[in-house]
């Protein structure tokens, strides 16, 4: 038998309570062994829980508590999550969690910390709710040199444009409509300033590469200023607008970004509606991979956190994925080398001439899109080049509204 | 330094050979030691190879080898795989396979031997080629209740039938495009006929609900059958055709086939195009979760073969998996008590009094669609009910042409 205890009794807590109770059969059966809640530790009170007897309030107990060997934090946030996980570590318990702010934070030291210990850190439930990823990536990565990971990392976000796309609302009212189902906060900064997917991306990113990214160093944008007009012009050049985690490797170097992008109609990314995520994984052996599923939710998270408890249950005192390494010097491309296409957006008084322009810069067939609703605004995209050299060439045009890179999948 | 031993030097055989030399280092650090290829078993001569001293004609050399510790059997067929890999079973070493006619075939009796033996019978390499889906399976099986699994599991046929949507090719030049693009075979009745898929069924059906599923009887319909007619019907029903390869529980019974199917373009799956596959799981807690990439192909093949070296390395006398189990009796759900809508083409001299009857046997509101090109032929859609029901009704109907069921997606 093996004991667990889980601290923070929110969504995920209640959900991961819930699977391991509810299919305490078969959990037996794929682990070899029962396992068991020993305490729930939550600084709240729930005197009607039919198991009110396993709540403390106190980590230290758990602690103590050599029975213990397994803590599944689903508290989520660094304080006091940091804290306990590292103590857990160090008391030779493995940590099971689906807190992908801490992981992306400080993974690369908790991870070490676990291997030093010869115990495990494991979150799968950090990247893509239900969707099994972390463990289908080792698996890539085992017989693969994996070279680029894309994908569609938040469920909020996915659905407002999604609402922008397919009934023509705009951000804020889609955004109200996604507050009112429950998918977006009231403050939902996290998700539509790209927060959350960058957390994610950064996680996959050190996994996929060996090498800690930091989260803070990531070029980051949200959808805050994807408009409906934008959507449009996206829909008439055979794109939809999506909010894309992205990271590749060139050499010992890795590219890492958050942003909104121009997903070409052809690339599976295009169809992945709602809140459902996508996760495109590139490897040299492997081709593409794609992974698609609820990103969210209370149950789809809680069994990734409970396919980590069995999986562990099965490696208690035996490191099983490794970790990730610190290390020194900047190993980032800089987002101006990156190649791609780009989607732009110009306004000018003298539209015509403004165009003339735009060919002259990048060429007679450039694929050119009139905003319908004004006399002055036009789209259009790039060819495939660095973005400092579109920078360049932008420069020289009036006023430059927005632009935003292409999906590039070759 | 774990030693292995591959039997068949054919296409995924070089590709083993190729990743496991290739990414030797990466493999080494995943594997926490060397993987060595000590012997090549195959009857043919390679002496141009650049490890030609690796080459072997006679398996028992392997057999009597104690430093092969995992037996790689990609020859493919019954005849000589099955004696091979029960031998290695038996005399201990772990074996892992691409070779699904054998899995679908003797997979009960292989992986309880290797159960008795302590050791591990793996075969992540049988379906979907490079897709992780038998290890993710595991996961979502681990914290979740699987309920059903449907996809696309074979690509050839997936090839042919895009050509037929796509271009409007008729199946006959489908299948002659894919075979000058080598995706098919010249005897291709193993794709077409749905065989192929049938066997990936059967071993994604055992492992999911734990029964051993006979392939022999599962209902398995191909693709010859269907034409270019029937795809321009159910383009203007709002699906496509696709080869399904389907399984589901209900209680203590399963359900499994292969068959054509329409497939409504607000599944996902309708997208799947060209040799793609796309696997559907879905399981109580974690909803819906699908896997796609090419199912097929020398390198993706390969690397999942490898990926399961790796870990049988990890694993050389803790058999992993466990095994399904023989089932006495008849545990099938009969096609006839599923239910769905279906696809039904009707021909008659008198179509009007026929659509009548049909409007008549299943509703007002039955969506009818003519066969633009003569006046005999009509198709539609039946309400969700058994098949039993759709044939009773068909009965007072003329002639009926064909049928198909809906992949229903609740």
């Amino acid at each position: 038998m093996v004991k667990v205890a889980i601290l923070g009794y929110g969504t995920v807590g209640s959900g991961v309570y819930e699977v391991l109770r509810k299919n305490a059969k078969s959990i037996k059966r794929k682990a070899g062994q029962d396992i068991d809640i020993k305490y729930i530790v939550d600084v709240r009170e729930f005197p009607d829980h039919p198991e009110s007897n396993l709540f403390i309030k106190d980590f230290n107990q758990v602690l103590e508590d050599d029975e213990v060997s397994i803590v599944v934090e689903v508290i989520g946030g660094i304080k006091p999550a940091y804290d306990f996980t590292k103590s857990a570590l160090s008391a030779g318990k493995s940590v099971v969690t689906s807190n992908k702010e801490l992981v992306a934070t400080c993974g690369t030291e908790l991870l070490n910390l676990a291997l030093e210990k010869n115990v495990n850190y494991m979150f799968e439930a950090s990247v893509g709710g239900g969707i099994p990823i972390i463990r289908p990536l080792h698996q890539c990565l085992a017989a693969n040199e994996v070279t680029e990971i894309f994908g569609i990392l938040n469920g909020t976000t996915n659905y407002i444009l999604t609402k922008m796309i397919k009934e023509h609302q705009n951000f804020d009212d889609a955004l109200s409509d996604a507050q009112a189902k429950g998918y977006a906060e009231r403050n939902p900064a996290a998700d539509v300033d790209g927060i959350d997917a960058c957390r994610k991306i950064t996680i996959l990113s050190s996994l996929a590469f060996g090498k800690a990214v930091d989260a803070n160093k990531v070029p980051t944008r949200g959808i805050r200023d994807v408009t409906l007009q934008d959507v449009k012009y996206a829909q008439k050049l055979g794109c939809v607008v999506k909010l894309i985690g992205h990271t590749k490797k060139e050499g010992e170097r890795v590219f890492c970004e958050v942003s909104p992008m121009l997903v070409p109609n052809e690339n599976p990314l295009s169809n992945v509606e709602d809140v459902f995520n996508a996760i495109t994984v590139k490897g040299d052996s492997i081709g593409e991979v794609i992974f698609y599923g609820k990103g969210a939710g209370k149950l789809p998270t809680a069994s990734a956190v409970v396919a980590d408890i069995i999986d562990t249950s099965m490696h208690l005192h035996q490191n099983k994925f490794g970790a990730w390494k610190a290390v020194e010097g900047d190993f980032s491309i800089p987002e101006d080398e990156i190649a791609s296409r780009v989607f732009v957006v110009v306004s000018s008084e003298d539209r015509e001439n403004e165009k003339f322009k735009v060919r002259t810069l990048f060429g007679e067939d450039t694929d050119i899109i009139d905003n319908s609703s004004n006399e002055t605004d036009f789209a259009f995209i790039t060819g495939n080049m660095p973005l400092r050299e579109v920078k360049e060439k932008l420069a020289a045009i009036g006023k430059v509204v927005k632009w935003m890179r292409v999906l590039e999948n070759e």
